[in-house]
């Protein structure tokens, strides 16, 4: 019953898909968190879901954590080992394993990234629209929840995922939903594991929903004198009922950041970056709306594209954001914060973050989906440093409270994984116990990627 | 330990709130579906979440089973008490506590009908977009995960609430989501009670989201020569990316059918309906897509409208079909079916289906939300007449099989109550036992809705 006899069992079955080597280890115990380096005992490769089934059951029976990777890309610390054991990698079941064009899904292995799966799309006139930014794994994208810049037009995986095959802590193989549209057929299995972090199954399979490529595609980018004003037009636009397929916010340190970047002339000051999707003749209406309306409200600098190359340069500063901030500051690494709420409060919580953080000893440039209601702070802090980790804890912490005391959600996307932890019980009361006993139905033994998520035990 | 004490215990509490009169029983005790009564012990009016809380503890001290009751119009049995035990009519509960126009949610009662809270949101230009057809209650829609006509647009149950609040077995309060329009924090359990069917708690409020009502309408009817040609269309329709608000099925049996019941003239033929939301511009250029491409497709006798009076007249036949084909066979019931496949599969599906009811001894009207893949066929048999229930059993079994073979569900809206239990191990498999494990956690004795959805015991 350890983790060691655990490893020697399954050195067999796995030959050099399994290592211990300590880049291996290294590679798969860092993370996009601020949290320190926790690394597994062991790095396994699976190429089967029998492989997979093999591996949960011995790793079982030995009582041996089981934490699943994607592409590394979470930000809450959720691939990290902090009670050791083993990492499963899906880099080897990256496969698209079927199209179904005529019903507009798709069957996909867990470790196929989202750009991936676009390209081999390509040809099908059809794309999967989910884009967290990063190019995340779809199996590592279903188990956080991911959205992103779409959601606001297309939705979450939640919206976008018809069915899983998922193994479960003892190795038994499920299959959840069915490639219809819709189904009544018992509990959402599917829904209760998209966003459960690899802390109820592993995911093995994925059945997804594509959406045809729009005809015409428009993006403009404008400028507002002061983040309020910005921010209104988002609200404004939401409210309108103009179909914006993507309407993003970035801020004027973030505008700076990406100039100091990669040279760019983006006026510092609040943008708006915003996507139509439809027809020619759509498209072109719902963007003549939406400027009339973001004129009103004092947008100004618009320019306006239709075609890939450009709308791709407009994009370059929401695209660059997280990098270009990530430079602004030697030698930094980020503090990401992730607040939701009802879109009424936006402008206010918007405004009251920049106001805390240029009142606190760190930066913190501010983006995000504001058409949902999402935005992050980076906070850039120096490593070793700790007064600025404190600072930052201390700003991310007041923008939980604000989150919760708006209606909101301590996590809009990101997740719980280890970083959201202590704001479970603020935002779900009793619900979360309610989440300790669902995990342990699926895990008894407690292996699934321990420390994330569910209320510690004892 | 018994039903009696816990009824005694409970009528202190609610007064004449608490029936155990011959009518209220059976009236609680009757459904849409071919189940033979089974009433309750009692019924209870609870008129606060405190009431229904003091209510779920005392039936859970006492062993005595609790049957959700919204407005009685589920069709697979939901609200039958096979167990007795004490039905909860949500009637007194049915107020809109919470309207945010500028977030575009409200929050309900469980008892509001989706008629009344449509009525009450008119002046805000709001509207909630679910509609199953019957003038259900929201609590019974979250409980069956509802969907309908408009779900090819606007989703389902699971894509329009935000969140619950929900009492569980033992008695203890809970909330779930938030009025964020997103969050990735933690399990998803607004998800998972919704379809839950009553089996794992009791909604007490729902938070729903709401819709722009679209600046403009289009409806169209016409039709086709033979059913193949119409689904043809629908596919083509949903492939080509058509923004269709509502796109429904009904065959020549339920043209004739409404015909009978109002006097009507509609062709006896293949029809389908179609509507269009959005703006002036941009209905007139979908709907003339749309028109392209079923004339193509063999559509004729197109009539159009964009005016309120109009739209409903020619949508009269899919609003009338169920009760023009219950009264199209004199002191008939019916056996309402609900396949629901990929939409690739979806002629075939149809076809078989009408073939092999033509080959029965019964008669059986097709119709249903085709855009989601989903139809129904209502076949009518007589009461006591056992050779009628068995051969309508025959077919519905034979569309099951032929849903599963198809890659579908074996129900896409309707639920599972008792109705389709006995399919549930086929499509779900090893599934299946754990949502029975699931259903423990929240209800270790085993007193929500019992006999519905789960494994039975032992």
């Amino acid at each position: 019953m350890t983790i060691a006899t655990a490893l020697d069992t399954l050195s067999p079955l796995l030959g050099d898909r399994l290592s211990r080597s300590k880049s291996d280890l290294m590679a798969h115990g860092q993370s996009e968190s601020y949290f320190p380096p926790m690394p597994p005992d062991a790095v396994a490769w699976p190429e089967t879901v029998e492989e997979v089934s093999a591996l949960a059951r011995i790793c079982s029976e030995h009582g041996c954590p089981i934490v699943p990777w994607g592409a590394g890309t979470s930000l809450e610390g959720h691939a990290l080992a902090p009670q050791g054991g083993l990492c499963v990698d899906f880099a080897r079941m990256n496969r698209l394993l079927e199209v179904h064009p005529e019903d507009m899904d798709a069957v996909a292995q867990p470790g196929l990234t989202r750009e991936d799966l676009n390209r081999d799309l390509r040809a099908t006139g059809l794309f999967f629209p989910v884009d967290p930014g990063a190019n995340a794994t779809l199996g590592g994208m279903a188990a956080t929840r991911a959205s992103g810049t779409t959601t606001v037009y297309h939705g979450t995986m939640a919206e976008n995922v018809l069915g899983l095959q998922v193994v479960l802590a003892d190795g038994r193989v499920i299959r959840t939903g069915t490639r219809a549209r819709k189904s009544a057929s018992g509990y959402d299995l599917t829904r209760l594991f998209i966003g459960s972090e690899g802390t109820l199954g592993l995911i093995t399979e994925l059945t997804l929903r594509l959406h045809g490529r729009p005809e015409a595609v428009s993006a403009a980018v404008c400028v507002f004198g002061a983040i309020p004003d910005a921010v209104e037009c988002v609200i404004a636009t939401i409210q309108s009922g103009i179909e914006v397929a993507r309407i993003e916010f970035v801020d004027a340190a973030t505008a700076a950041a990406v100039n100091a970047y990669s040279s760019g002339s983006f006026p510092e000051k609040p943008h708006l970056l915003v996507e139509f999707h439809g027809s020619e003749q759509g498209v072109s209406e719902q963007a003549q709306r939406f400027g009339d309306l973001a004129r009103e409200m004092g947008g100004e600098g618009f320019r306006w594209s239709s075609q890939a190359e450009e709308r791709s340069a407009l994009w370059e500063m929401r695209h660059k954001a997280y990098w270009a901030v990530l430079a602004s500051r030697k030698g930094a690494r980020a503090v990401v914060t992730d607040l939701c709420v009802p879109i009424s409060r936006l402008a206010e919580a918007v405004e009251e973050t920049r106001a805390d953080i240029d009142a606190s000893p760190i930066t913190g440039p501010i983006f995000g989906h504001t058409g949902d209601g999402n935005f992050h702070a980076i906070l850039l802090i120096r490593d070793g440093v700790p007064e600025e980790l404190e600072a930052a804890k201390a700003v991310s912490h007041r923008m939980v409270e604000r989150a919760l005391r708006m209606g909101g959600t301590v996590t809009g996307e990101h997740g719980v994984g280890m970083g959201k932890l202590d704001y479970m019980s603020a935002e779900h009361g009793d619900a979360w116990a309610l989440m300790g006993d669902i995990k342990r139905v699926f895990d008894p033994t407690g292996i699934l990627n321990p420390g994330k998520l569910i209320p510690p035990a004892g």
